[in-house]
């Protein structure tokens, strides 16, 4: 969900049962499969029926968004919207101390990450965006959640291992290593059943989904008809791999991005940095040249047309006219979205009112799963 | 607070703070003489300026509370309320899963245990009885706290270890594993300043402490001029060590229990079945005569007099006698408290009601911590 993508085998307890053995095998080629079929399965239907879903995504706020972000999963964000999807957006302000000792500039961050969402085409009125560190009664199933699972399951998780490993040498905090628990809650919190993710982070759902059943097992429900938490599936994206303007992979802390925030200028800026080679005569081979085939995929994804085809009419124009040509497609393409992003940034109280009132309905549905909770473990007093 | 005694030296992390210094050391003979000392001026202060304490206590509600917890903690509870102290008693249901898989009769006993309080003189206009479980906002403290402690650390609590020795076998739940933590967040979300523990829970006041000062260090302040959590203390008492009545400890799994809810006849047919020794002289002798020695203990404390005196008055009477004495003593102290707790669990909505109010009352005191635990954050959105 909104954890760095990380690869690894997740094993389970002592008698596994099937979200156990799906949870073992998540990231296995066949398990793998399924997935993919069942994400295309439901792709084919939400058009179809899109009242019988709700999409959650999140975003760690720990910088601003760039196009890595945006065509990862932002873009999708207003079409499933508009499909009629009832679409949450979380802003993870506590997942910034997983890994770190300070908040940073937060409040800002998290403010920038409301006006990506509302740029990019969300719609406050229809879709709720909201933050993990105002709705108590979503963290409060952490402690029940806590009673489902062991010290030795949190170890195995691979976003655990995978963080721990990314912060070499620091110790291991309390929030890092209960991670996977947290996630659970903001997924099952407000019964979302359809979340985007990557494969790799396929293992967070199956924790997730671990966790109801295992919830509706050792405590049953509210109502005897249905388990308190409904069932949450991945929405397999295909997002295209791009790389960073140094040819490396693409990430904040580098500085190798372009920021949907960044005016044309300070992105014409960047693109004329961009890492290349000698070969003045462009060609799309992302294998034998990364660097030049991720701006021709960049500017493809920005609507210049195929890879292939661009490269054909940049010839032998060499990298100085595909930067201008990857530069103007940017820039064309997020021109409304940053004219949209220029005049909410500048209304602080509009983007203050979109949260508290995403806040206060991620509270309404957090109470109500709060109150089933409490009534399955005959905790209603 | 609210756990199992356990003894054991807990150590900290890398660049010991005093607090972690007095972590480490809690138990030490040093410390434990300060910690006694600062308990004694607490005890003379809290007479003369009883508005500068809150007092909170939990109770796990496991079982039916009896004698041991009477004398051990209970007792104190309408004292010091009629101080004028503001007096909270969390029934910590949340802990009952730490160590099981059940929740059990948790309704019952949630119920049970608010009865017993009212029935010993908590006056529920001037005190608050509220459970764990209904106050979201105290539980979310639980994620910025964790990012305060380290994996070791939790390893180290004594408690933690003590507990995952007493359910052997059994795989360490990610819920046990946090426990220092959601108790830290059970005694500094409402700002208690005064705890009541016996010398092996130092540690746990310590760990709190420490939180409170490691958030005041990374996170700050809502208000300048003062640390968001109040600095909690202990009130060392000096609980009478009473047996079950098999002269083994006392406890509720092991059934050698006189329970506040027995009626008169219950209690003698307990006492009858007492262990005792066959020298017909009743001499006071723990060490020599610990089931002898134990009854008359009992009989002291429900008012018989000195254990020594009551010995004496019955001489050669034999294990018989002693018993009847015993039977008598216990039943008249304990017969206005069981009467009325008679009349409070006919009145289940009285009980309810009670609750509702102090979980109210938590719950207002709780949101107002989080409303400073979160501008210190700035997280204020």
């Amino acid at each position: 969900m909104t954890s760095s993508p990380a690869s690894d085998t997740a094993s389970a307890a002592q008698a596994p049962s099937a979200a156990e053995e799906a949870l073992a095998g998540a990231v296995d080629d066949a398990s793998l499969a399924r997935s993919i079929a069942r994400s295309r399965e439901i792709e084919a239907d939400m058009p179809l029926n899109p009242g019988r879903y709700r999409m959650l995504t999140g975003v760690r706020p720990t910088g601003n968004m760039h196009l890595g972000h945006y065509f990862g999963t932002m873009r999708s964000w207003a079409p499933i919207q508009d499909m009629g999807i009832d679409t949450w957006i979380l802003v993870a302000d506590y997942q910034v101390i997983t890994d770190r000792d300070g908040v940073g500039p937060i409040r800002e961050r998290v403010l920038s990450l409301t006006a990506d969402a509302l740029s990019v085409g969300v719609d406050p009125e229809r879709s709720t965006i909201f933050a993990h560190s105002a709705v108590p009664a979503a963290n409060q199933l952490m402690l029940p959640f806590l009673s489902l699972v062991t010290e030795s399951e949190l170890h195995r998780n691979p976003t655990v291992k995978a963080e721990l490993e990314a912060t070499a040498g620091r110790a291991m905090s309390g929030l890092l290593l209960t991670y996977p628990v947290h996630q659970a809650a903001d997924i099952l919190f407000c019964q979302a059943n359809l979340v985007p993710v990557g494969k790799d982070q396929l293992p967070h759902l199956e924790q997730a989904r671990l966790i109801a059943q295992r919830f509706d097992k050792r405590y049953g429900r509210a109502e005897k008809s249905r388990p308190v938490f409904r069932r949450p599936e991945a929405l397999l994206g295909e997002a295209p791999l791009l790389l960073g303007l140094d040819g490396e992979k693409m990430s904040k802390s580098r500085g190798n991005t372009i920021e949907l925030r960044m005016s044309a200028d300070e992105t014409a800026k960047a693109l004329r940095k961009a890492k290349t080679d000698s070969d003045r005569v462009i060609t799309y081979d992302p294998a034998g040249r990364p660097e030049v085939s991720n701006l021709l995929m960049l500017a493809s994804l920005c609507g210049a047309g195929a890879p292939e085809e661009i490269a054909e009419r940049i010839g032998d124009g060499g990298a100085g006219a595909l930067k201008r040509l990857t530069t103007e497609a940017v820039n064309e393409y997020f021109a409304p979205i940053r004219a949209r992003r220029q005049e909410l940034v500048a209304d602080e109280d509009h983007l203050l009112a979109v949260l508290a009132s995403g806040n206060a309905r991620a509270n309404e549905v957090a109470d109500e799963t709060l109150r089933a909770v409490r009534a399955a473990m005959r905790m209603d007093y």
